[in-house]
């Protein structure tokens, strides 16, 4: 199957099953366990990366950046009360080596309103470098690239 | 990997898959066959849930009220047509002992009128107790946590 | 688990993984890669399907015809520039052989315009043959059934 790091591919599935399950739980200590000691996380509009354009929605280049963002979106939080859910598609593997794991995998978003309706919020895929930190898959490189550029309250939430 | 009840994966993912897709075919005595000889089935509002309301739309406590309940719905079914669709995330274990799984999915499922409009329905989270009945994985308990409370035509399908 | 040609169960996911990311990237040459050598690919709304009707949107029954298809499709989208997001459901296999399988899989596709606004396109239910050939799993009839119906822009893009 694949060699390198994914010896265990249930646990790559699981790492992307918890990724969603715990934002939309807003259990984001849980979720910062997802990553890397040395990590990142953008969000780049799909159409800007595909032109190299560097401009990102969200730019975190370091754990510390990251975990700061994290704790200002709590706060935002409080003024926008919704509940998130991700959908996110089978895991694809598209290179791998011994160190680390290029993965893909799609993602709808949708969100919940105190109405109690439901929208989609958008969709877009995930393409992440992966390695094992302790035998415990980590994202080391997270790139959420969104495909919905038009939308109206797009940083109350990690995506 | 998973010990426990979980012995084979794939029966897990394939107990969801058969799941959303044999509501989608209408297909229910096969659906029931899905749940455990003494089983439970709620549909309750998340944010219920989250409070301890025990206020569910749907409260099954019995494989003999599900199964009446079934029945009322096909009959409902003749008066309000549509075709639904449900895709439902990767599952994920949140709990594993001996003679029970705690088994979590993330889903959508979108409706298709008469007019051949698909619409999203609605989001939500399963939160299911699993067991395995003769060597096959059952729901003993499907919890049903719906992220949209404000529909239409709640109580047409089962979710 | 599941004997004949599905050995190997991730394969199968990563077949259908790649299905969508495919098109998604609009890498339509490796897309093809996915089909057997001798291949039909349909799309048919489910309710034609289910009550017998032969009428396609889209009937391909050879590969030369797929390829052609394909061509077409790349003129097409110069004039209707968007973003494919394809949200797969886990496969499930519905009948196995020695030298076939037949699997579905549930499906949502979203599309987003130049506005960057994205919307549902529709949903639906694959229900494809699939071989192994030199031991890589192809799909030899991909019949796509669509739930959706009234659909404005149906042939921009494979489903």
């Amino acid at each position: 199957m694949t060699p390198g790091v994914l010896g265990d591919r249930f646990a790559l599935y699981d790492l992307f099953a918890a990724y969603g399950a715990l934002i939309d739980a807003s259990d984001f200590d849980a979720w910062l366990d997802l990553f890397a000691e040395s990590c990142t996380y953008h969000i780049v509009p799909l159409e800007n990366y595909e032109r190299g354009l560097p401009a990102g929605l969200v730019f975190c280049d370091s754990r510390a950046v990251l975990e700061d963002r994290i704790g200002a979106l709590r706060e935002a939080n409080k003024y926008n009360i919704h509940t998130d859910r991700h959908l996110i598609g089978l895991p694809r593997v598209v290179g791998d080596a011994a160190k680390e794991t290029l993965v893909e995998a799609p993602f709808a978003v949708y969100q919940t309103d105190q109405e109690g309706e439901t929208r989609l919020f958008g969709t877009g895929l995930y393409r992440d470098r992966i390695v094992s930190e302790a035998g415990i898959l980590k994202f080391r490189d997270k790139l959420v690239l969104l495909d919905t550029f038009a939308v109206p309250s797009l940083l109350s939430t990690p995506l």
